[in-house]
């Protein structure tokens, strides 16, 4: 049975009742389990975690528009998170038994469909961009709700689907296919923020460093030391053990230690096994040598 | 649903038919997957692996002594491997979402059910057994099949199921629970075969070392190097991360570098994603951090 994950953000997080009637009409789509809601009420945001697969998950957002486009009004909404609709982004996450390919097709046709029923333009992203220009989510999103009227007459910002004007409550959507993302800090035996910033721009992507990471130097006030915080966006071309690695050497010419690091949320096993399968050494080691990958086979 | 592998080893690995029909009688059973099926024919003796429910795999096992007690004959069998019956050990995994307890209690149901029915006399070992003598497989097997009658007529060594007597043609059966055994060889980047051999008595429980390590030191011919091959029979209480580490300093002390390491045949997650987390130093890591993990939580 194969798995993706959805992580739909929805412009909502102060008003619960409003959220909670939003997870319902999700969680009722039969065959889409809903592993996590997070609301944060400072960026009025929530974030939702689902799984299935792809025709079920397609029925789920087609829901979770229906419910957010008659709730959510970006008129009147205000928070610290940049966003540009109701339903501001849904990214499609291949997790087990299935290519990025199909998801990449799964946005494509839940991007039509939330178009046509909704009257919502739509954008698409990442794996699922129709030109390198929209791959990056905060390109698209530039401008926000307020300018997206004045950026969608300019040329080259008509959206992929939908109407050539925003939609007056719901503004846009960007959908789209992704790796799935860890979100991994490493702390520092110190409270040299400026080792905890040198490190972040020796790594991150966009100072010359890995291709698929993020990166920020911050301190922990509470607990007097820094932390490299990171996200990683694609773990099987920018692995967390090279990552790890790496941030130890950097820390150790600056005669600092790494304390330890930590994973926020979720995290496929596949990003563990690989580390483990590296860390240890293991050669000739084969992903089907898990016992629990070897159970979820198809029986020959 | 809570996974159980089962792993019964059979006497018989050189009449190809007879280990094919006893498979097959066994793959009939609803809810039993077998994932392997290894004959060795100078052990003469099969291996097979299954996984399922309690329910299904306790017939799956009724099923296996149905078809080996009525093809194969201990009085004319011989290999290279110790053996007490025809159907010699079967054991029960705990992997996921069920306690070795269980697995204790499906062992004991089990072998209660196959000496009443096949009128062979059964013993419990490992976690199932019923005193610490009758723990370790080598010891209820000491005498073999040749030396079980009287073995069996000797004060202590009744059944724990069944008659008093060896079945004539089966002999008597083993059945107990277990942890999942990791077959994990480290190869050293020498030639010298008493570094192996130094560091496999390091290690190994049975002359002071890891609680839950078996070793030996044997040389790799054809590649000219030595090789510390071990069985890790409780990965959660002796994780291989502290093997691998212990095993590379002791190499270390030798001036020998470890060159690689391996797993033979399966492995579960938990033992490489404990792993990954040590070695990266991961600080509050939950186990329902793993993507895979939360998916088959039972849905909340």
């Amino acid at each position: 049975m194969p798995i993706i994950e959805c992580v739909p953000n929805i412009s909502e997080g102060r008003r619960t009742e409003v959220v909670a009637a939003i997870v319902d009409q999700v969680r009722r789509v039969p065959g889409v389990r809903v592993l996590d809601v997070s609301s944060d009420p400072s960026h009025n945001r929530s974030v939702l975690t689902l799984a299935g697969e792809a025709a079920p998950l397609k029925e789920a957002v087609l829901s979770l528009f229906d419910a957010a486009t008659t709730t959510i009004d970006l008129r009147s909404h205000s928070g610290g998170h940049p966003r540009l609709g109701a339903v501001d982004v849904v990214p499609f996450v291949p997790i087990e038994g299935v290519t990025m390919g199909e998801c990449v097709a799964l946005a494509t046709e839940t991007a039509a469909a939330v178009a046509e029923r909704f009257h919502v333009p739509v954008y698409l992203y990442e794996e699922a961009a129709s030109r390198p220009e929209r791959r990056n989510l905060e390109d698209i999103r530039r401008g926000e709700f307020e300018g997206l009227a004045a950026k969608m007459a300019t040329p080259g910002w008509a959206p992929d689907f939908g109407p050539s004007a925003p939609h007056p409550a719901a503004g846009a959507s960007v959908i789209g296919a992704r790796m799935p993302l860890i979100a991994y800090n490493i702390n520092l035996a110190t409270d040299r923020l400026d080792v905890a910033r040198k490190i972040a721009a020796a790594i991150r992507h966009s100072s010359g460093g890995f291709r698929f990471v993020k990166a920020m130097g911050i301190a922990l006030e509470d607990r007097g030391i820094v932390q490299v915080s990171m996200n990683l966006t694609n773990h099987e071309k920018t692995p967390m053990f090279r990552v790890f690695d790496v941030v130890k050497r950097e820390a150790a010419q600056h005669g600092v230690s790494v304390l330890e690091s930590e994973i926020i949320g979720l995290v496929p096993a596949a990003a563990l096994v690989s580390s483990a399968a590296y860390l240890l050494q293991l050669e000739r080691f084969d992903p089907n040598q898990v016992l629990e990958t070897k159970l979820r086979e198809k029986q020959s």
